[in-house]
């Protein structure tokens, strides 16, 4: 079981030669990143974006850009485009997000004519290394999916364990986090909590284990669930964390990083290859995990 | 202006001789938080709840209970109804909820009889105190209000700018925190953001800056706000951060308390009193900040 990035960055580097399709390529962190993938022989890459503009920040930042294929477009929706070709045309592993927006890049890898989409969900799920935790926190979807509904939840657990999987999580524990631990039939997260942990109970969701409605401060501190009396063998030992809608999942997210001081990195999954996308805000360091992350659970 | 829970127990001290009433009492962190205050001079308190629990904490504890009031009830809807009545009565000027459930504790305080309602809604502002950050950051509303809409939004602005007026926060930053920076018209959060903005435009929201839709990182990170290029003045300098509903809220709040560190304060306004609504799972030292904190604002 992996545990935390120092770990996960020398698993990433036992199958060098993988590379990542970068789209809108022409930004500091996103280039420091995926230099830093190459130095550390986890993964070439091919940059996507204006040829000049990507030069200008290499050259300035000390960055040899003859170590990378670099395909020129001024614009972001065409950058995004030709990125997902690369991947699907087998050059490229990975899919990542430079500086364009979410949108307009998740346009091109659900682009019928490419190829990538695979009719399941594209959900991000972001693997924290958290201070004072002993192990990777999952967080999902704090990125992606607006106000998902159970059927599209489904999808999302199913998504994120094919991550925590990855990383040796073989039965994860799945926390759907709600306001409160008590079955509410006028809070529709709580509702959604109970079918998903009955759809588990059923065998509809497989490899892992999915509780009822939980609060956060139960699902993370076994302390928080013994005070309030809470029996569910889920007490402060939840690995993946469902966020009920993007609202909470993003505020999730950057409480982690902005407030707790967390370290996040960011995969999405349901297309045919594993997609970093991470917010424009984050650091080198973070877009640089996600890239690791992603390439370790690239087929 | 008060920066933190230390500046606040000294300004607290100030003003001796005022009393909580406490509803469903039996309990160790609540009676923890209740003799600390006591003790630092902060408040007096009137203890309701099953007498014998409480005396058994008490001896079990070293807490003296010849220094406070007790009124016994078995049943805590009861209790939570002789509390609000020593309120009423002007016995108290703070009423604290103790183990008991946040609806059966609200009803009681909304009771048309016993004349605590204004007909202003009821909502929570979290007073935290987060490491590595100067001052107080005011979350609301984390825990009562479940999905409010535009008018109730600015309800719970207005009762956060009493208590961050009250500490002297003199106008306020409010930060309506999205998933995103921009309006867009599918996610509410947004739509709402930009709303409360234009009422604050044309004075219909008073006493605090409301700027449009932020996310949680540019609300509360200088550098997050730079690279994003987001220009509002309200970028990493938020002093209110306004969740969208009751779980992105909650969300919030535990993140700061169970993965960042922080320490909470939770007061309720709307009623005639300030209200004492912390959660079960919360530390006595919390408990005891939010008294101090309900007992500096109350008049």
């Amino acid at each position: 079981m992996i545990k935390n990035f120092e770990q996960l960055l020398k698993e990433a580097a036992k199958s060098p030669g993988k590379k990542i399709a970068v789209a809108a390529a022409a930004d500091l962190d996103v280039l420091l990143a995926v230099e830093n993938a190459r130095k550390q022989g986890i993964a070439g890459a091919i940059l996507v974006g204006s040829e000049a503009e990507i030069k200008k920040i290499a050259a300035d930042n000390n960055i040899d850009i003859g170590n990378y294929e670099v395909i020129h477009s001024d614009d972001n929706a065409e950058s995004a485009l030709t990125a997902a070709k690369q991947v699907a045309a087998g050059n490229a592993s990975v899919m990542m997000k430079g500086l364009v927006d979410t949108y307009v890049f998740l346009k091109a890898i659900l682009d019928k004519d490419i190829g990538l989409r695979t009719g399941k969900l594209t959900t991000q799920t972001t693997v924290f290394e958290i201070p004072g935790r002993d192990e990777f926190i999952f967080v999902t979807d704090p990125a992606i999916t607006t106000a998902p509904d159970l059927a599209q939840k489904k999808d999302i657990i199913e998504n994120a364990c094919f991550v925590a999987h990855k990383l040796g999580y073989k039965n994860p524990m799945v926390a759907p986090v709600c306001a409160v631990e008590k079955f509410n039939p006028k809070m529709q997260a709580t509702v959604d909590a109970q079918e998903l942990h009955e759809m588990n109970e059923r065998g509809e969701i497989k490899g892992c284990y999915v509780s009822g409605p939980v609060s956060l401060d139960v699902a993370v501190s076994k302390e928080a669930a013994s005070h309030k009396g809470y029996k569910d063998k889920i007490g402060g030992s939840a690995n993946i964390l469902l966020m009920d809608d993007i609202e909470s999942g993003n505020v999730l997210y950057k409480s982690i990083v902005y407030l707790a001081g967390g370290v996040g990195a960011g995969v999405v999954m349901g297309a045919k290859c594993p997609i970093v996308l991470t917010s424009r805000a984050d650091s080198d360091v973070s877009k640089f995990y996600s890239i690791a992350t992603a390439m370790l659970i690239s087929e």
